[in-house]
């Protein structure tokens, strides 16, 4: 039997070229999965891949479709936060036996599902990182991954219950209802596009409403803009200063963000998909 | 007597021309106020004004110093809640019948004096709007407030409670210790420099977390950059959607905000420095 891998973008569109090149790849590579790519994965409204609406019917149309394995998130940029809580109220018993993948804007449905315990949620590359220099790379992990080669899960996730967010994510899920209570987890965050003092104060957020985690791990800053002047702290000492104020163990870096290199972490303990 | 203003830089430094004109405007027009720039507003370490620990100090310095009416901000930034929670922990007596005046990154402070109820903390110009167009007239209406001059308050502050604050530093405020309670309170919102997509996902966080508030208002959003696409609402659409998800009455437009025309929003209820 072929896993099934339903694909939405719940926030923004990816062109039909780069589901082209994700699908031949699969085809080419992975002939156990089979990527059904829902056309509102094209769809443009304004910002998003759609009105709010349109994107959540097709979130809810990937979930609960009792043919598919997994849910499988297009592309981030920003607007996943706007289905909620539509994205949890609509789903069937079908869419809690599914594994949910996706990073950055995702990670507002990730760490949503991951708070009401339905499905597996999993920080992983997704459909439209085909478009980076070395993109099939990270594509090829995620297909990997889903067809049961657990080589590319980060290689931190260990015995303490992990998970990885967007920093500018978790920070505008913190304190929301859809926030997961991450007592006792290993924190892996990234960042991109933003400045160093806006890091900063994204920490001093995060560590005031984070609860007792093991740790936490930084994974890539990239495309920092440049500002006026220098801050006076790289991203790694703005991370492990704000953990000490907070009493957060800080534990080193990790191979997520938004590059070729971001390695998959399942939320909770690492697993087999399917192995729930 | 005159009233004595202490002014300190809690975020990032301005510049000496700009102090000795904010300096002659006050000696020219407003004889009944003293100025005193504490030396720290000039220092530069990285992005900040001065270390923490010299900015703290010049802070309670002001603060605590029996001899000052008020405490003015000179700029904002970024860096006010670095001083947390030791600019609150280090104040004295003297600090509790004080004004303390700015906005924009120093809504960090403004909020945590008014969570502790610890003297009167006003939304208001700052000496470095001096640098705009149209800025003495900003500072102006600073120093008239401080003066007795109620004219220059924003014209909707009125029967209930009100407090103003830069979107972003609210969102990274809420839900930590030192954000106040807003309930029953007309809330002002403004924005500098950020995407409609950043506006909106402050927004996403913002409704959660704010309590029940009186009615919420906006204020200027400027210098919002370009981006590769329309966002598809604009930022009062954007403020009245999510206020209407939150069951918060959207209540129009205020006048602050990142500009010559910002106008002063004492928290709590309007009225006369001093006049506590």
């Amino acid at each position: 039997m072929p896993r099934r891998i339903a694909i939405c973008a719940p926030a923004t569109p990816i062109t039909r070229d780069h589901a082209e090149a994700v699908t031949a790849l699969a085809a080419m590579e992975f002939p156990a999965l089979v990527l059904a790519f829902h056309d509102q994965c094209f769809r443009a409204e304004g910002h998003f891949a759609g009105a709010d609406a349109v994107r959540l019917s097709a979130f809810l149309d990937c979930a609960n479709d009792p043919a598919s394995d997994a849910v499988w998130f297009a592309k981030g940029g920003y607007g996943s936060n706007r289905l909620l809580p539509g994205a949890l109220d609509g789903l069937s018993g079908a869419a809690r036996a599914k594994t949910y993948l996706g990073y950055s804007d995702g990670g507002f449905l990730l760490g949503a599902l991951y708070a009401r315990g339905i499905g597996q949620a999993v920080h992983a590359p997704m459909p439209t990182d085909i478009r980076r220099a070395g993109g099939a790379e990270a594509v090829r992990r995620t297909l990997a991954w889903l067809a049961g080669d657990t080589g590319g899960i980060e290689p931190h996730c260990g015995a303490e219950p992990t998970a990885a967010f967007n920093l500018t994510t978790l920070a505008m899920l913190l304190g929301t209802p859809h926030m997961p209570d991450l007592t006792g987890h290993v924190l892996m965050v990234e960042e991109v596009c933003e400045h160093l003092y806006a890091i900063d104060r994204l920490f001093f957020h995060a560590a005031a409403l984070l609860p007792r985690l093991a740790g936490l791990r930084l994974g890539l800053v990239s495309e920092v803009p440049a500002n006026d002047r220098p801050f006076g702290a790289d991203a790694e000492e703005i991370a492990a200063y704000w953990c000490a104020r907070a009493g957060i163990p800080y534990l080193g870096r990790a191979a997520i963000g938004h590059s070729a290199t971001n390695r998959i972490v399942p939320f909770g303990l690492a697993r087999s998909p399917g192995g729930a």
